[in-house]
């Protein structure tokens, strides 16, 4: 066996309800070796956009093999596939609706199946309703004890993966445009525009009426001010210092920014 | 020592205060082999029947042996007992305020003491308003760690624990009437009908003036549709399709509802 | 290798988004042989007095040896210390912001040093706005992992570390006056006067217009009624059985309390 033995959880199940513990107990029961870690179970409801963002940051400080599990189902039931995917970076296991999309940007696809073998899910009679408990944590479990992704069910076609794609950001002749693809609990807004796009220039980022100016961190402006810097994520951010820049400035997911060089 | 070292962590606690970081210390402290999993600390405060519920769908999802601690409690400091309980399934570490009674009522008891061996605290002096670190953490610990339960204090008789008992459903001219017994993050509704009373029939759901149609899963009906089924629960539910069955109904725990052939 | 092999985590990160579980992923990384626990993320953004609180009301339920690694930063990015300091039960990694204070009024400190080694950072250019990842979870892995904290940076002098004190209680001719320092998620105010200072006397609590009895548990008083109590913390603590005593009250951190024999 190879020693892959961390898996991630990320859901929109929220920690109200006990759907999160009873996976850590589906899977505590196959291996109890396994280190489970969460990522966020707050994802808002059904938002495979915000699912497929913090996939896309987080994947990449965990180690090699790492089984991320990711729950953001609302076709749960119907027709759409489950998988598991291998990446460079480790292993992905989740409803084929797009949530692999973002991971797969920055880390290509090496393998794919659909889990179409019974015997790693929970049951061979799996609920309708709850497959994070019945199929993906379980088949996770069993990924992350050594089991080969061969094994899981049919290969697919990396290409048949469902897209989630946002707009890449544009060179315009008013300078680099972009959107905001998400924004965190302090209401700081990330943009889809890379560090790399802005790297070594001078620039200001425009958002409807404001013009705001670069900073490196978020105190090199005073507390109450508005600040473009590039974020942890890797990704042009604007924050307001000790602030929250969505309320601030009114924009949220999906709106457009310029970088002006 | 046997090997039974998973500790689940169920509470009204919340995640904002040190609590629950705190009973981790102190099972840490007693043996930090043990894997520790929090059901939901998210239990509406001293919500007794929500906690009951939790506890009843989670327990059969963990391996047999598993300790569950649970602590909703709000004689904390009074006359009330507190208890641990050996099931088929497990055991329960809790105040003697009616949360075993759901549990109990689907893997009957096998055995109960009442805490009463101080060498099994933190300390022979628990506070008055903290028994979750003073006294249910430790003596979890211990029991996971493989100490016997008739060591943690004075055997009771099973048919004295505190019962928390909802009506149970009943055979109506109507049809099957029952009470929504849980209402989980996302506005589901979940009743005390249990599968088996509707299985192999055709049904729809009764509830105030509104028809609901039965489906397999929440996709069945159209985003925005009301839908009953059974839920991952094994209960009969209520659901909005993408939506909060609550608020859109505007029922809550403790109403009625009415499957109809 | 010593054996010191638990690491806490606190923080203002919230659970919305993946910083947490980012911090896990470079923990298990460097070692995935350590045990994480959560002590709360949802400190309030950038609040230090509860932060300090926090960790000053948890450290000692935990094994000695424990290293907890805190994170509430406001001045990330700018000419702020991060720091290590040794005390009698354990180690703080932590910006030098006065988060320590709270813990070493209790358990003076031993050592401490600036974060001042790369060589324990996830990486020699850490990012400006996440030094949780890039520095304080790096860092706190490799110390609870056996590093010795001379190994993390250069010495400084104990009395340099940044205070964050509340004015200590006093006595005056009304009685012993405090302050509320926390509101926990139940709404208990909890003062800054210890449980020695008010022991063995008979004391009621003056606070605006209201005077509160004492009582030794909350379900001393009828539900809804208001108790001055010595809480599980260790400190005067002012509840309502059953309620929130902040809404209730009109009162909140910072405000004063008297204490009457």
């Amino acid at each position: 066996m190879t020693e892959r033995h961390i898996i991630t959880l990320l859901s929109d199940f929220g920690d109200r309800d006990v759907y999160v513990g009873v996976m850590k107990g589906v899977i505590a029961g196959i291996n109890p070796q396994l280190q489970v870690i969460d990522l966020t179970h707050q994802i808002p409801p059904q938002n495979i956009a915000a699912a497929r963002f913090c996939l896309m940051s987080a994947w990449e400080y965990f180690p090699p093999q790492t089984v991320h599990v990711a729950i953001v189902d609302p076709g749960v039931g119907s027709q759409r596939r489950a998988i598991a995917v291998e990446f460079a970076g480790g292993y992905l296991v989740a409803p084929d609706n797009g949530l692999s999309s973002g991971i797969l940007s920055l880390s290509p696809a090496i393998a794919a199946v659909e889990l179409t073998n019974p015997q790693y899910w929970r049951s061979p009679q799996p609920s309708t309703t709850f497959h994070g408990r019945d199929i993906f944590a379980s088949v996770g479990a069993y990924l992350a004890s050594g089991v080969a992704l061969e094994n899981l069910g049919d290969r697919i076609d990396i290409d048949s993966l469902v897209e989630f794609s946002l707009a890449p950001p544009q060179l315009t002749s008013a300078g680099i445009t972009g959107t905001i693809q998400y924004v965190d609990r302090f209401g700081n807004l990330v943009s889809n525009i890379p560090a790399e796009m802005v790297a070594e220039k001078n620039w200001q980022v425009q958002v409807k009426d404001a013009t705001i100016p670069q900073g490196r961190t978020y105190s090199d402006v005073a507390v109450g001010e508005i600040v473009a810097l590039i974020g942890s994520h890797g990704w042009l951010e604007i924050a307001v210092n000790g602030g929250d820049g969505r309320s601030r400035l009114g924009i949220d997911i999906g709106d457009t920014i310029t970088a002006i060089d």
